[in-house]
């Protein structure tokens, strides 16, 4: 077990019905809020309003940064920033999914930082710290919930870029399962993929020794496999919402990743360039890599990957070779992916090999990636060319 | 899923040479500091010079409240609450196992409550907050260093009770692995059995749809299976030491229990009794009761009783019926106590009948016990009479 540090000071309230302590909890960490949320779909199915009436009924003073698009823009948090500073914001209440979530993270910091808030993400130590932040999570996918990452999309640059800051951590979330029950089928399938892209990310490493947290990340995969299939067939089945809910929470908070191999994190940057460029959803994006990277890093920890199709897929090994064991557990993984309705190729998503290129350049354009193999321009290009 | 409220703000610093860290962060949090420890191995071993070197490195003022025993007594924490007060202590820094860090925890909260600090085990919510708690864990076992439980003895009156509240979270846990190297075996099994009992009393509860939380309890006890062997046989094995401390954390941090069933927490209060009036290790008198528990409430969740035989224990059904099944895995579950050196009978551990109903009553004095089984007087002395 390689040494760590560990702190995750976000407060979980979760649970039916749980959405109505928002105005209650908000009101004790300030009096005038900025209400932030996505494209409007809290309008169309009351969460809007019932949020609402809570902070009214607790007397804060409101300000609304709405239109959040998926694969947030600096745009939009430089704006919250602004509304923050004119108006001496007393803090954040970001009700939505990742997106939302991760902007409300970045206006937070912003709110108390002097320059521009792009400056997070070319120097991760420039969070200075960040004003209250309350979510309430709409949408089970990104684990932003409970973490301390944010990712945002600069639309001048074509950057799609990531941070990390101990300040980034939620001061309080509010996970309502109720709250993802008119979530659509694609997006619910698009969230089931990140949270099981997150968990690959954390459990296929190089390192010896962390059996606990293999066996963690292998309860994750399997509670995922088992409960997708019932949020599927029935939007709203509470426990099959919960389970995945707290999956979501529970395969991005940093405690699989600092107590384990310490992540590899090699197609979620690859998925960023693609979702920059196409703007595609970033859950589609990882169906269609993950398990081609799988393949190109199989014969460098083969055991890690008949591990995983012995104890997740319960694929007998037989006469298998650990290759043949391997490979069996990823086409798993990929006709899962096919099941569940995620598209598995480019092509399916509408992307041609036209930028493949350029996208290898821009993937490995703050360094190389990954540490099980460490991945340069031509393993992507080559990687995103399997994926066609 | 049930609903909850979850929040563990304790930072973990973890591994190999972090204990070097201690200074440096206790000078963070104040100036003048208790170091609290037990009986005198942390001297034997350098551990208390090692300590000791770091703190007058940063020149804090140290106070020293040596001698805690195991079972840890009410008057030793008011001999620590009152240097607080008298010598206006900044943090407490507590260097042992969970006698120790339960020591640590009361004493600092007692510093800061005008009463007596027992007031604390006869109504938690009198615990009013504390003053900065730093730990360095010695040995594997309580999970106290990462949660807001705290568990002392009365000697006047016979009572071992225990308390929680969220602020006796530590402020900082210091997990180093290499401080458990000299435990001697039957502290390391002792340890051993109680983060075991830890997770069962979190994974057999009747509530349904906790998927996850008994994917991760499961994936505790194979961990604690697969590494125990490793310490037994060599105490320096660096990674058979991290695991099995990073187990004990996991077993009782309240993420299993807050998420999950909530605990059953019946034979802990019930060793809590044997070992008032006994003075036997804590882990021996779980590992004594644990099993003739199970075969109590077996008939009352048959089927988390086979789930833990076929998935913990690989016993495979083929034509056992549940109660066979079940019967199988609680059966391997004392086999196992007996492998690794833990008594399984009270006689054994030098107790017979003579005081059984006594201890029976004092188990109940504050209510029935349980929720699988709500267990009355009657039910505790006969659980104690199968234990004989």
């Amino acid at each position: 077990m390689r040494n760590f540090d560990y702190c995750n000071p976000t407060r979980i309230i979760f649970g039916k019905g749980e959405t109505d302590r928002v105005g209650k909890e908000c009101q004790k960490l300030g009096k005038k809020v900025l209400f932030i949320y996505g494209g409007g779909s809290i309008k169309q199915n009351g969460l809007y309003d019932r949020i609402m009436k809570h902070l009214q009924e607790e007397k804060l003073v409101v300000y609304e940064l709405g239109g959040v698009k998926p694969n947030p823009r600096i745009d939009k948090v430089r704006e919250g920033v602004a509304i923050c500073k004119k108006e001496k914001i007393d803090l954040v209440l970001a009700v939505g999914g990742g997106s939302v979530l991760d902007t409300g993270k970045i206006v937070a910091a912003g709110a108390i930082y002097p320059g521009d808030p792009w400056d997070f993400f070319i120097d991760e130590h420039k969070i200075p710290g960040k004003i209250p932040l309350v979510t309430v999570l709409t949408l089970a996918a990104t684990g932003s919930e409970m973490n301390h990452n944010a990712v945002i999309t600069n639309e001048e640059t074509l950057e799609k870029l990531g941070t990390h800051n101990p300040h980034l951590y939620p001061t309080l979330s509010i996970l309502d399962p109720e709250n993802t029950y008119t979530v659509p089928r694609d997006q619910t399938v698009n969230g089931i993929v990140d949270m099981m892209a997150h968990v690959f990310e954390q459990y296929f490493h190089p390192f010896p020794e962390t059996p606990l947290q293999d066996r963690w990340a292998e309860g994750l995969m399997k509670t995922i496999i088992e409960y997708t299939p019932r949020v599927l067939q029935n939007p709203t089945d509470y426990d099959g919402r919960a389970v995945i809910m707290w999956c979501g929470t529970m395969a991005l908070n940093h405690l699989l990743e600092e107590a384990g191999g310490g992540g590899e994190w090699t197609c979620h940057p690859i998925e960023h360039v693609l979702s920059a460029v196409y703007d595609i959803p970033h859950g589609a994006g990882l169906a269609i890599i993950f398990p081609q990277w799988m393949k190109y890093v199989l014969d460098v920890i083969p055991h890690k990957f008949t591990q995983f199709a012995e104890r997740v897929w319960e694929i007998p090994r037989a006469n298998k070779s650990d290759q043949e064991l391997g490979l069996a557990g990823i086409e798993r993984t990929r006709e899962w992916f096919r099941e569940i309705g995620a598209p598995t190729t480019l092509r399916e998503a509408g992307i041609g090999e036209e930028k493949l290129t350029e996208m290898a350049r821009m993937a490995v354009k703050s360094g190389n990636l990954g540490v099980t193999k460490v991945l340069d321009e031509k393993d992507v290009e080559e990687i995103l060319r399997m994926s066609l």
